[in-house]
């Protein structure tokens, strides 16, 4: 593979630093900016990270070899990393959407059919090729909007067959799409109608029957709830994360979207990697999710899908939280594949800066599934995952909102977009 | 120039209906969809809008000649038009949102220099070739996102000589760029620096110097006037109005945009072809809109920027009010030029279903600007100003938000995306 020499990016952002875990507090501005930035690319590695003249010094003997991508006044940043979706489903409800606005009741929409049961029905009707086509052409939006790793959740199965059929989906896409897709079981995505009112039967169905078998396909890295009220209380929540911890499952909880439920203390209390949402997030589990080191994954596009009041990312951030950002695509409430878009929310609704967007969208993103090694940072050695962006530096990329100004993307080292 | 056949289409949305003006109430839900939609384009215009078997009837011999787009699974719809732009200005401003979201004050914004007098100083700066450079990229990316017509307005010169130099820079951008770009004059976006503490002095300006020597040089079709507490009065903006109409210039209002100011009265009073933002208009404004037929500009992408609640455009098109949308892209406000945006959060933020957005985007956005015979319908005889989205239904554009699904983009018959 013949090499990729990038000059004179106007910022290479390299999102380097001496923190040494998941970016907290003032670390979340501290991008790592090379001006007049270079980068070689040689067999999908960042071999060489620096300015230009520092690389021209090295590398000027060798430039007959490369390619030479010129990044004059443009900017460069990691691939972007999007820790949070369910981008695996069949089906699409956007009449249901359209019905809504026409007027619809929540309950005339139900009665249509619609909902996440909707959704349930038409993944378990999908084959595994019909749920490959779909989910491949979101990826190939996903790496269109700069992203090159993706979180997917199961969680629209709702029993094993699906749910299980939703997790090889993913490891088969994994293995064919350039994009990184990092499998996550959610069972515990919501109650199926066959087990209304028989929720702890549901629990234990997924604790005894799912999670095994889940973990003996070597199906998942991590276990997601949905604890929120009429949903999975705290306690279900618990039972099914302890579960999955003892077969190697690391936990997730989808927490305090709806009401404050102490979903974030849960997160804490269970070391759970990442806690989701965190609309309604209390005050004490926001300090014991900062004492835990749980990362806050937050989700400004549904906020803005469902009118609701975004997370309050700068209470987060000054408590030392964590913070990534996510589109949580999914059918329902945010049937969005723009991590661009969610940077460029995350400033206007969350009033996050520029540069805490980027680093939650790569750096912080990347450490909420366990990538850090693998995405988020441009340095020596790791993959090439590189976005080259037709803006001049990172403010223009969060201020020019609405926009995608992707103009290239490299998958380790390979040119997709 | 070669013929152009699209086929196919899923939905082709013509906009046809028999309604005489511009849409209101349940006629904006009227699409004129055509399901497996043809046309042909020749020489510009769109010869014949039918189905594909109609039009196989008719254009079968003439097939070999033509280019042949097959739109199976895809859906067309007139070029959107954007009917309220500020899209000449010298400069941007990403520093300052990134020192907003710093935490820094607005007076120390100001006093840094920022705000709609660093736009202004930055254009009155710029050159022309400057000002037709940066805008070209703008204008480039609104054809990108679909759209094919955009009004633009003067209001960042705030003296004769730059007002008259951006309106002359939209004359040769109209003349040079695909996009049809239709100029309004507004001098009285702001009152400038110094003419502080003279505002009646700045009005008198306007009227006396800079409106007759825009229509000496036939450079406006419209007149527009910041009205809002602080800016102008309703007074000075009668004032104004007036003395443009009495040139042949057509009145516009940026109305009721901050405090309820009786800007939509005030619109309906001097027949103003149409009144933007209105977030605070009052209900006696907007049945005076409805009465004098006054359409209402809504801008909710910068309501989505400020964090302003949205203007209430259900409350409009049930009052009888045509309602078109804007992203009123400009550098502090709306720095956006993604009409599929806007759309979206027309759905999302004031509930408009996705028929009233496409056609508060297309029909209703021409009408607002005059440019009805020319754009944002598709039929016989008419320009073909067409786009084909990448997704099979006009629901689905609104649903899945945040992205650009264009796939291809025609101006009069001239394939520019
Ligand atoms: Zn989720
Ligand atoms: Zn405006």
């Amino acid at each position: 593979m013949m090499p990729i020499w990038i000059k004179h990016a106007s910022q290479l952002v390299t999102m380097i630093s001496s923190a040494p875990g998941p970016r907290t507090g003032s670390e979340m501005s501290e991008l790592g900016i090379i001006e007049d930035g270079s980068l070689w690319i040689e067999d999908g590695k960042v071999i060489r990270a620096g300015t230009t003249e520092q690389l021209e010094q090295e590398f000027t003997e060798r430039a007959s070899e490369a390619e030479i991508i010129d990044a004059k006044g443009q900017l460069v940043t990691p691939g972007l990393v999007d820790p949070h979706t369910h981008v695996v489903y069949g089906g699409t409800r956007e009449v249901e959407f359209e019905k809504r606005l026409e007027g619809a009741s929540y309950m005339e929409i139900m009665n249509a059919g619609g909902g996440i049961h909707a959704t349930s029905s038409m993944t378990r009707e999908a084959t595994e090729k019909e749920l490959l086509e779909q989910t491949t052409k979101r990826l190939n939006s996903f790496l269109k909007h700069g992203v090159t790793t993706v979180e997917g959740k199961s969680g629209y199965g709702l029993n094993t067959e699906t749910e299980l059929k939703q997790l090889r989906v993913m490891k088969k896409l994994n293995e064919t799409h350039p994009i990184d897709l990092i499998p996550t079981f959610m069972g515990a995505h919501a109650v199926p109608k066959e087990y209304k009112g028989r929720e702890d039967e549901y629990v234990t169905h997924i604790i005894e029957d799912m999670i095994p078998k889940v973990a003996e396909e070597n199906l998942a890295r991590f276990n997601d709830v949905f604890c929120e009220k009429n949903v999975f209380t705290p306690e279900q929540s618990e039972r099914i994360l302890e579960a999955g911890k003892a077969y190697g499952l690391i936990p997730k909880i989808h927490a305090d979207e709806i009401e404050p439920y102490k979903g974030a203390e849960l997160a804490a209390k269970v070391g759970a990697i990442s806690a989701e949402h965190l609309l309604k997030a209390s005050d004490e589990g926001i300090h014991a999710m900062a004492d835990s080191g749980t990362i806050a994954c937050l989700l400004p596009a549904t906020a803005l899908y469902l009118r609701e009041e975004a997370a309050n990312a700068r209470k987060m951030i000054d408590a030392g939280v964590p913070v990534a950002i996510s589109t949580d695509c999914n059918p329902g409430s945010s049937p969005t594949t723009s991590m661009p878009l969610v940077m460029n929310l995350a400033c206007i609704l969350m009033r996050m800066t520029p540069a805490e967007a980027l680093s939650a969208a790569t750096i912080n993103a990347a450490w909420a599934i366990g990538e850090e090694q693998n995405a988020g940072i441009i340095d020596a050695g790791r993959n090439a995952d590189i976005v080259l962006w037709d803006v001049p530096s990172y403010q223009m990329l969060q201020y020019a909102f609405g926009v995608n100004h992707v103009k290239a993307v490299w998958k380790k080292g390979v040119r997709f977009v």
